[in-house]
């Protein structure tokens, strides 16, 4: 274990990873460079800094990544509608790569040998990370403490902090909650305690982010969310950046109780896991970005990008957004978007954000041909009976020839 | 024109198809057959009968098809979750290849050689309805009188009933509607009027089955639903047949104002229209069976699910549910849902319907395996390192020969 | 029929376009421009000019277009390995976007207002043809003489010839033919004939771009081709154009009697055609191009881009080259192509075209893994066991729960 | 290492798998059960029994499973016209599922806790292997001797034997091929030497199933293949059991040189191999399910098959035979066969077999429809025009929109 020189540590300041520096000091007697990054987990980062220093770091990282993460990463995703297994915005997933990306970068600027990350051997960050690491530095060395270490239980863990005088107490706020969580600007999860029976309803108090329904304002909210290329751009005619978009459809989503989301889902490593998920802005997102793409985009791309979807979604779920695979979606998707542009009308009601109006100087709405008044022969009725006609015709072979179609 | 000698027509009894009646009748100097459904529709289909006859028809069919409906039409659709277009639970098109059926089965025992429709020559149903027909009877003649005569016109319909003494009147409900409406029990749908404009928000008043989520009940409603080999069994454990579960649904889900829908959909013949559905029991059933799903159905079966599921829908969209595809694609998902056992906890406030449990018998949901605590080795986390090393394998080659992956 | 005042005829010089112009200028009393092209026929372009000027056009366009069609048509084309149907290289489908093309842009230039073409209404050229020409200028009015005329035996159009002294003698080369023929650089089509028999084995003195493998030399041929971007760029180190490369290709192939193909297949209009191809150069560069990707290309990429391929050849084949799906297909497969570079070694002998090397400085290809020899530690076999016990998981813990996977 | 009480091996009697047996005992102080099956491998099976007692095992296990394999596994995997990466008739991947579904079934029948095999760490095989058994008895323990020993080389094999007095003489013939192979009923595949090197031509003197093609008669055969349900029931319209059918098939095949195949394939864990096949067979089998699809199959079922091959093929390539989305996508593929009878007629020639002739009395092929001659009614051209129109509307829309298609 003595090859390992220099290593990055994805470190929250947490009691966890900062467990990990000390046990990366000790067990590879290797100098750890400590890297952590605003994502807009709504944690101040900048205590990070005296907590590695403490720990003896002396290469600290510390960068707020907010408007590279909704722009470059986010705002890609959400070109596609992806969903993960019809219900799940990816809202961990997506961080994770570019994490991956910075660690990696770091390693090379400060010549470290290897990254590590507090991730545990059973879930899917553990590939994210790594796959990420290998994909963009092929030779780097993955140390992943909660794979190789016993300090299996809380109990452990607190003993290592008492022997290496690790302070605990600056953990206060995560201890008080039973679940494992984790945030960025997409979303907040939980995970674990009473979460492990997919029967039991989750507590009230454990949802952070957004009002319940029941505590939802009586009124509905609307709002105007205005599109180029597929991204939003403006709200309410005010232009924002990514990452200020997001942050303020959380705010008016939380307020309005959007977002939540219950579900058991299939982990890449095999098993099924609960979790429970807030996305206040992404749900209000996913709906909107739908509903423009419904009036400016082609009926045969907008059914190949809902194929595609389900093998984007779990591209990114599993860890993969480093790949050619990804790369090739990407394209795919983005070639579709140049004309999704255009304003999307919602209400946000208790729990609800739904689309109520959608226009756009691109729209392939055409109302002259769709009415059911005259339409001036902008469509002639008559051309139906030959398309039918011929996407009947092998039908009426099969038939014809004494095969039963019920 | 002068060939065809007798023609089954899907008669509804109102102004439209009775019309329809009396242009056959003169226009192609045949005898008419009527065919009346009720597939939950929400009117009576006993008052057809009077007239039909007095339209001159001698051979009219009356028939409750409910049950038929939704165990052959509606289950075996929602078993594959599935959506048309992201957003649209395909009401309207799953009910047209039962009528299309039965269309056909009558123009058999009659002696019928044609088989005709009200359907508009704009739109999706006279696809479906003629798709169908031609899978089941090759030879058959179809009429589609809405692409052959010249009563395009509101007025030009109203003179042709005074010409022939149809009776206006009986058609008094539907002409309070500025919208072109469909019912049975899984949806009912709005086309026209005010929502040719796509930015025009739905006036409340449109919305017949469902109240607004601001007038629903302030407090929510909890539901148990048990499932079968994925299709839905009981409800708060009292056993009910297919189309008295949706019917079930239907209710509780409108009085809790759960499953409007507004959208721009792309139509088979080439058009984007708009149109809003009311879905109170469906949106249910469609959150539900995903529940359900997500404890007991395998990984990659759901994920191919997921990856087949937009050309399922398409393919009942379009009107090919009488097609060798579709049942391909029946056989595909209907081999899937064996193990999907087991019931769904769902709460329904104020228009959103979400799961807050779910368990099963046949769970794959493994607590030991997927727990944050102690598993007692029944995962061994070191396996992760190995199963991520050879997954990043191809990346890695492909890095370290200098391709880069970003 | 008075509203058309110019025509652009796509105009072969032989007699079927030829009575086409007549016809053309008799009905719709309008002028017509005629547009040949070399696209690799293997028929002289330029008699065609005296024909149309005896017919009394005076816009007359005759282009060589055999370097533009295989480097914008055909290569995109085969960077997808694309093939219809498991079989046919679609070389009479890729040919006709690019004269759709034209059609329109010199329909543009000379201010006419309707094309024409002479692809008969059973067929899946006339989709081509007019798809392409209606995505390219959605108002033009499209003429398709053989489902408007009633020309419709050889005998009527004689007697047509006759009445309008339309020279016949200039057509002899063609009427020797039992065969309707078509062929451009990629290929060379036969149907009709004892074709329209599936069971009857087409007659060796039909083909007419290769020797019978029998006939082919006793010795193999051997080939290099050096690829680019996924392009071949050279044979056996010297550097072509992409239209000299296929017509070397073509010439090497025939004369070793590679790629005759005599298939069963379904036309976009419902019916099931025999058809039999002779696609020599074409049948070397897939081959080719598969192996020259095998080493170079990404294994996900690699197998996303055959899940993908059938529906790009559908798009193809049904005539939608000029649409949104086409485009973000050829997205994602071009963005693939970056490092399909490298030279692939074949032999050719009697009928096959087998690859025996492949070599490239972007290869992904390590020997150094792949080996059966000591491979020095660059691959740990015991990461497979963690592999496979991740990917076994999810089976594992539903035969636990007592589902039996056989 | 001692919790292993009885394991069943799957042992061909050759060196390799001898060493194991001995290895199992002395490692895990077990009882080794041996299996050996006849999967079509050409060599004789009895006398490993002999060697097996020689090294002291009680349990023998031998077995013909030449029907069960290509009934079973073969014939069903040929309906979805299976090709891995464009190219591999998967001739290995397909016997694992049932090698490993037999070990279990012994281990059941023995009492044996674990199974072992004589794969390597670094191929497919073993992860076919151990997904099967996982599959089928989830407490399985798996020996892969390959991944645990340092018996890393022939020379520390070779001394192993000599200390255990091994008798190395019975594995002359393998000593002598260069390279790494298998053989089944369905192929015979070579890994290894100089094939290393993917530049370098495979030698002649490397296949033993076929002859080369310069090699083969000079006459083409011919031969008649009976198909029901999409299986080959019968040659030259003598009743042939599916083994039999292969059997003759590879005589037939070889004799002609047909089937060579040289690759290089991309392997689950994730490198790059050069292999050569040979699949006589095979790939007539291939050919020929197509060419009888090709008349009796529906287009659209067609077409969804071969969207869905490629995640078949990957599926048994990786080993997962025995799991739900293989039998998901066997259910759909199966659903299809019906009407997939009939005879086609092949030519084999020096290396290619090619279709001339197909016929069915479930044809599709109408030749009435199709003709060039005339067709009395029975399609009516003006049909293609609405056709047309309506599939090339959203395009014309968009184009109207200003938006440009090329």
């Amino acid at each position: 274990m003595s090859d390992v020189k220099k290593v990055v540590l994805a470190y929250s300041g947490g009691l966890d990873t900062s467990v990990i520096v000390k046990w990366l000091q000790e067990t590879y007697a290797c100098e750890v460079v400590t890297f952590t990054a605003d994502i807009g987990q709504g944690e101040e980062v900048e205590p990070a800094r005296a907590k590695a220093q403490a720990l003896g770091v002396k290469e600290i990282y510390i960068e707020d990544l907010r408007e590279e993460f909704v722009r470059d990463y986010v705002y890609p995703m959400f070109r596609a509608n992806t969903i993960y297994e019809g219900e799940y915005l990816l809202g961990t997933s997506i961080a994770r790569p570019l994490i991956a990306k910075r660690l990696i970068e770091i390693a090379n600027e400060t010549g470290a040998d290897a990254i590590s990350h507090g991730a545990t051997g059973k879930g899917n960050d553990q590939v994210r990370f790594e796959l990420g690491a290998y994909a963009l530095k092929p030779g780097v060395k993955v140390i992943a403490p909660w794979r190789e270490w016993d300090l299996t239980s809380r109990e452990k863990l607190m003993n290592y902090c008492e022997q290496h005088e690790i302070p605990v107490d600056f953990s206060k706020s995560k201890k008080k909650s039973p679940y494992s969580m984790d945030a960025n600007l997409l979303h907040i999860s939980y995970e674990g305690g009473i979460l492990e029976d997919p029967w039991a309803e989750a507590e009230e108090d454990m949802w952070r982010w957004s009002v319940s329904p029941e505590a939802a304002p009586d009124e509905p909210t609307y709002l105007e969310l205005s599109f180029e290329k597929g991204d939003i751009v403006a709200i309410d005619g005010e232009r924002l950046k990514p990452h200020e978009v997001l942050s303020r459809l959380n705010k008016i989503g939380g307020d309005n109780g959007i977002g939540r989301l219950d579900i058991v889902e299939n982990r890449y490593v095999g098993m099924k896991s609960r979790g429970c998920y807030e996305t206040p802005g992404g749900t209000i997102m996913l709906r909107a970005h739908r509903a423009i793409e419904s009036i400016t985009l082609d009926r045969e791309a907008a059914h190949l990008k809902d194929e595609l979807m389900p093998k984007y979604a779990k591209t990114i779920y599993n860890g993969y957004w480093w790949s050619p695979e990804r790369r090739m979606l990407q394209a795919a998707i983005d070639e579709t978007q140049t004309f999704v542009n255009g304003t999307v009308r919602m209400k946000l009601y208790k729990g609800s954000a739904t689309v109520v109006g959608r226009k756009s100087e691109q729209s392939l709405f055409d109302e002259s041909i769709a009415t059911f008044e005259d339409d001036a022969g902008a469509y002639d009725q008559k051309d139906a009976e030959g398309f039918i006609k011929l996407n009947a015709l092998r039908l009426r072979i099969a038939a014809g020839k004494g095969r039963s179609a019920s």
